[in-house]
C-alpha cells in the first residue's frame, strides 16, 4: 500500500523524520510531498526542502520525495494512492487537522487521512520553534537532521547580515 | 495489510460502522476485536456485542470480528498484525488516546497506532449516548445498525423492569 | 418568549444563580427545570432542589422552578417552548454540551439549545467543587445562596455522622 | 426580541446560514450585521458582503442586513437589542468567543451574547477554509450559498491574474 | 523557601519523581504530601503510599512526606508555607487544576500555587495507567520506582487472586 | 530565591500586574523582563514598556524591571537565577507555554519554569485586547494600569491621525 505524507518541510526536523520513519514501517511505500503553496514566507525554497528531505531519508529505501502544488487530495489521486498521513501533536493541531480531513473528505470520499501520534520527545518540536531558535543562536543537535543544523545555520547567519544592510 | 480495531463496542454504534467501512476501504484486512476488560459494568456480554458486530459487518468481505482479554498490543502481535486503528472524535478522546498510543507504543515499538477522524454527522455519537437515549426511550433511527436497535430497546425494557423488582 | 434551564441543580450555586438572573433579563418567562435522572447519588432529592431554587429565585418575577424526567426536548415541547439554556464553563463543558445538543437537534429539530458563558468570577464555581469543599469544612459564603449554604452544611453533618456509624 | 448576529461574513457561508436561520426561527427579528474593521484583508468589500448576505437570507422574511463600526455592544445598543448571536464550532472558537463574550459584558453590562453550536455538518467549515478552497480550484458546491460560489469563483480568478501580472 | 506537593500517589511514578526532583532543586525545602480523602478506592494504603514516596524520595536531602486530611490549604498553613506545587500534564488537569488553584486562592489567598510542566516523556503516564498496565501484565520497567514496582506486581497477583475466589 | 517574569507587555495590563503582585509575595526578588524580539509590530517601543512597568510595579520594592534580547534562558543564567515565572489562561496559552517549557528545559535543563493561574477576574485579558479596546474608543478603567491608560489613549489617537493622512 502507497501512503503520501504531505506537509510545508520548511525545513524538516526530528519530528518529522520519527513520523516519517514508522510510516515507512508500516506502509509499503512513502512519498513525502512537500506542498508548495502553504507557508508564504519560507526560509527554504521548494527545491532546498526536497534536497533536504532527501538527505535525511536516504536510509529508507521505500521513500520517496516529491512536491505539488493544488490540492492535496487532487495530488494523491494523481500517485494514485488513497492514503494520506498527517501527524498529531497538540490540541490545535488537532482542530486544524481535523477540519483538513473532513474538508479533504468532503472533496474526495475515497481518500483516507491517518493520524500518527508525535513521539513524547519530539512533542514540543516544531519547524517554526526550530527556526526561532536558529536565528536566537541556540543549539539545534538532537532537532533536526545534520544536514538540516547545517544549512538552518548558514542561512539564519545570511538573514541577519541581511537584516543589518536593511 | 492487516489492521486491528479494538474497542468495546457497547453496542456498536454507526460511528464505529463508519469508521469499519472506511478502514476496511484502505486495509486488506480489518479485524474489528472487542476489548473484554474495558467495561466495567457493559450492557451487552461479550458474545453479544461479537454477534451484533458480526451482524452490522456481514456486507464487508474483508472484516472479521474477534474478541480478546489482556494488552491490547499482545493481542496485536498474536494477530500478526502491526497497526492498530482507533478513531477521533473529540478533544477528550485525543488525550486520552494520545495516552494509549504512547503507552502501547513504550511497551511494543513495532505496533503503530493509526487515527481516522470521525465523519462529521457522527461526531456526537457515543455507546454512552446511545444507551442514554435508548432508556429514555428516544428514537435511535441512523444512530446504530438496526440489529442494535432493536436488541437496545429489548434491552432497555427488561432493564426498566428489573429497576422496578429491585 | 420562553426559555427552559435544564440541570441538576444539586445544589444551585451562585454560578447557576448569576445564568438565572441574566437570563430571565432576555427572555419574557424562564423555568429553570430540574432534571430528575441526571444525578446517579444526588446529595439533595428533587423535592429539596426545587424548593432551593425556588427560595433563591424568589426575586425573580417571571422565573418558575420545575422538574422533569425523560427527554429534555421532549419536556421543552411539553412546556410549548422551543429555546433551551445551558451555561458553558470550560472545554470539556464545551464538548459535553457540544454533544448534547447536537443529539437534542437531532430528536427535535425545532428546539435550539442556547448558551451563555459562566461569568469571570465563578468560572471555577461547580456543583461537585461545593459539596466537597462543605465536606472538608470550608466556608462556602459567596459560593453558593444563603439557603443552600445552610442546608448543605447540615447535610454534611449529617453525612458524617451516617459515616461514622458504617 | 430582537437578536444581533455580528461577523465578518467575508463570505457567508452555509455555516453561517445555517445559523441564521435557526436564530430566525427563535428570535422574532434578526439583524445580520457586518463588522466593517474585523478582516484586515477582506476579499470581499463591506458593500459586496451586505449583498450577498442580502441574497442568501432572501427568503427569512424577519432577517435584516446591516453593517457597522466601532465597538459591537455599542451597534447593539444602537440598535435597542440586547442579544448578541455568536455561533460555536471548536475549542479555539470558544476560548476567543469567551474572552469577546466577558469583555462585551463587562463594557455594557446590559447586553447578552448567546452562543448556537454550528451543525454538525459545517463544524469544518470557515469562511477561511472556503477562501482557500476557490484559490486553489476546488468545488465549492454546497459549501456556500450559490450567489457566493459565483462570485468566489470570479474573485478567485481575477486574483489569479493579479498576482501573474505583478 | 518551602514548598508543599500534594496528591493521591497512588502509587508514585516516574513522573511524580521528576516532579519531585525538579522542584527540590527550586525549594529550600518540599514536603510531599499524600493526601488522605482523595482517592476513594485506593490500591494502597496511605502508610503504604508513605512509605513507596519515602523510599522513592530517599536520595533528595531536602525533601520529606507526610500526609494529611482535609483542606490542602489549611495542611500548607499549618506547615507555615504558601506555596502549592502542582504538576500539568494534559488539558484535562489544565481545567481541573485551574479550578483547583483558583478554589485555593479563594479560601486562602496567601496562599500561591505554582504549577510545573511534566517532562515529555513522562507526558503519558498517571498512576491509573500503571495500575491498568500492572493488572494487564505489562512491563512498568522504566515507569515507576523499583520498589513500587515490586509492590504493585504483588498487589496485583494478590487482587487477581481476591477477584477469583469471590 | 530570585525569579526571572519574561515578557513583551506591550503594555502591561492588570493581569500582568496581578501575576507580578503574587509572584512577588513568594519570592525574595523578581525581575519582570521585556524581552525585544518578541513582538514584531510592537505598539510601544521597549524603553516605554520599561518605563510603563516601572511605573505599574514602583509599591513592590522586590520588584525591579529590565529587558533582554536572544534566548530567555541565556538572560535568566546571566541573572543567576534558575526561575522563570509565566502566567497561564486559557487551552492555548496552556499549549504555547508547554512547548515553550520543554524547550528551554531541553536548552538549559537547570532553568525550571513554574506558572501561575491568572485570576479568574482577568481571565479575558491580554495586550491584545486592551489594544483592540483602546482603537475602537472603549474605556480601559480596571483593565490596566492608570499611567498605562492615559499612554494607551494619546498612542491611538496618534496612530488614528497618522492612518488618515496616508
Amino acid at each position: 500500500m502507497k501512503a503520501i505524507y504531505p506537509g510545508s518541510f520548511d525545513p524538516v526536523t526530528n519530528g518529522h523524520l520519527d513520523i516519517i520513519e514508522r510510516a515507512a514501517n508500516v506502509f509499503d511505500e512513502l512519498v513525502v510531498a512537500v506542498a508548495v503553496n502553504k507557508e508564504k514566507n519560507p526560509l527554504f525554497s521548494v527545491e532546498e526542502r526536497v534536497e533536504l528531505l532527501s538527505k535525511a531519508c536516504r536510509h529508507l529505501s521505500n521513500v520517496t520525495v516529491d512536491y505539488f502544488s493544488g490540492l492535496t487530495v487532487d495530488y494523491v489521486a494523481r500517485q494514485e494512492a488513497n492514503v494520506i498521513i498527517r501527524s498529531l501533536r497538540a490540541i490545535s493541531d488537532f482542530e486544524f487537522e481535523l477540519q483538513m480531513a473532513l474538508t479533504n473528505k468532503r472533496i474526495d470520499e475515497n481518500i483516507e487521512t491517518l493520524f500518527m501520534m508525535t513521539s513524547a520527545e519530539y512533542s514540543f518540536l516544531s519547524s517554526s520553534i526550530v527556526k526561532e531558535l536558529a536565528e536566537l543562536g541556540a543549539s539545534l543537535n538532537g532537532l533536526v537532521p545534520e544536514c538540516v543544523e547545517d544549512r538552518l545555520v548558514a542561512s539564519c547567519v545570511k538573514r541577519g547580515q541581511e537584516a543589518k544592510t536593511r
